[in-house]
């Protein structure tokens, strides 16, 4: 997905959010802002938002020589949605679709998220989704929730890449996961998740942290930026990204970095800002499993 | 008020949406966002929001070519509003304290504004003030509501400095204004708009549109900032604004731009964003009847 005028207001937005988080004095606030503002006429709008994300974070980092100011609030999402872990799991075990309410709660879980501007109350949306059975499961075939296909590509899959997004939203993952390999053991699962800090985006420790190691192998993609940016990946990441059976990509950065990509790709997340809603045909808070085709991967 | 660093997206948005309205291409529209980016690190953030919404607009008009984008939706809010007139009346005769209806309902039309990002269905706001009776008055003598200190200010007045704020607006002005003539008839009171265009802040011609020419004298403050920056202003507006026994002012702009004035000023306006709302300790959609009892004036 390009980048739209309209994230322009956000970047300054998530600028302040970020060097406020990062302890920056008013001072180092501006100096923030004002390094964004000179670096904001040689962006080019052709690439995505978190192309510019990198950016931001970059400048903040830079300026307040904070390397991962969002440190305590990962670790306490990772904290929270533990706690959660048990019903979440109830949840599952109690449903006539296993699969399809771990989904669910996979899509739900990128609820939690920092980097966006998010008016959604969290707690509020977890207690509704861990009370409704089921409910994205009548919108099934519609544009916004290809479960079936979801399914069916996953029955083929030997070896599959599922694109992290958010720490806390680890262990909703780490729900689906648990699903994919109970229909089958054998299948291969690599978690991607970012090489170095970058806002809240899950590392490896969130990984451990929240149990993915003892299911799936855990891989770095090379980067630092939001989403996956391809082109900052590394050689590895790219190998595994291409040849992978299929590619499950969680939250909104990713698919803002991936909606381009050569290779099919399954987007599971939920649109948090109208940018990306304007652009899906769809309305905020929406929650989409969305099927890309890609073209045909070269080799 | 300062300008608040949060204030910055909201820059970025406002020349989005001023360039757009003015038929900016994109490519225009990206060339306004890269020249406010080029002017923000300049911008001192002593200066208060409005004087950088000069500066905003200034560009727009610079790079669209068009001077007053905002023409057609003043009209508009004009008629809009005069269509009202006859409801908005028969609701200050029917009241048992004219004047307090009269107040309401001209910090109410300070709703239909533009220049804001406004959640605000203006409608229905509307519907709601006009269905209400006296709402604002329990809040009588509270910080935010200083309607007794306001009467007894206007008992005393001989000449009345009424700063305006948007279009269609101003018939809700003249609503308050043709209450104050019922009182006194021998007041004098100068109507100030601006003397260029400015977002859709009105001019003379929505004055005179609105019917403020038949109870009280239309000046222009000799600038085209949004609010009212008294750098920017005439030297026959000093004048008035030092020399009137009273200074009703409209609208947040007004608000921003001179609640450090030297003078006392009647503040009526709705906060309409975060950041003034926190400015005054209250939240979003306040109305706000606010004394500033500014330091003794210098002659």
């Amino acid at each position: 997905m390009k980048t739209y005028l309209e994230c322009i207001p956000c970047f300054f937005r998530q600028a302040i959010e970020a060097s406020k988080l990062a302890g920056a004095s008013p001072t180092a606030q501006r100096r923030v802002l004002n390094k964004l503002a000179k670096a904001l006429p040689v962006f080019s709008l052709a690439g995505s938002p978190p192309e510019m994300g990198k950016v931001i974070y970059g400048i903040v980092n830079q300026v307040t020589k904070k390397k991962d100011p969002y440190a305590r609030i990962k670790t306490e999402s990772n904290q929270r949605a533990l706690r959660l872990y048990p019903r979440l799991k109830k949840k599952v075990e109690r449903s006539h679709d296993r699969l399809g309410t771990a989904v669910e709660l996979a899509i739900a879980g990128n609820i939690i998220d920092y980097g966006v501007k998010n008016s959604l109350n969290v707690e509020r949306e977890l207690q509704k989704i861990l009370t409704t059975e089921n409910r994205l499961m009548k919108n099934n075939g519609s544009a916004f929730f290809q479960y079936t296909r979801f399914r069916r590509s996953l029955d083929k899959a030997k070896t599959i890449l599922y694109l992290a997004d958010n720490a806390g939203e680890v262990v909703f993952d780490r729900i689906l996961i648990e699903e994919i390999k109970r229909r089958d053991p054998c299948q291969r699962i690599y978690y991607a998740v970012k090489s170095m800090p970058s806002i809240n985006d899950a590392l490896i420790e969130d990984a451990k942290m929240c149990g993915i190691a003892q299911i799936a192998e855990i891989v770095t993609n090379g980067s630092d930026a939001p989403g996956t940016v391809l082109s900052l990946c590394s050689p590895s990441f790219w190998y595994l990204f291409r040849n992978a059976d299929m590619v499950i990509s969680k939250g909104q950065g990713n698919f803002e970095s991936l909606s381009s990509a050569t290779r099919p790709v399954f987007f599971l997340f939920m649109a948090k800002c109208s940018v990306v809603a304007d652009h899906i045909g769809g309305k905020m808070g929406d929650i989409v499993l969305r099927y890309h085709p890609g073209e045909k991967v070269r080799q």
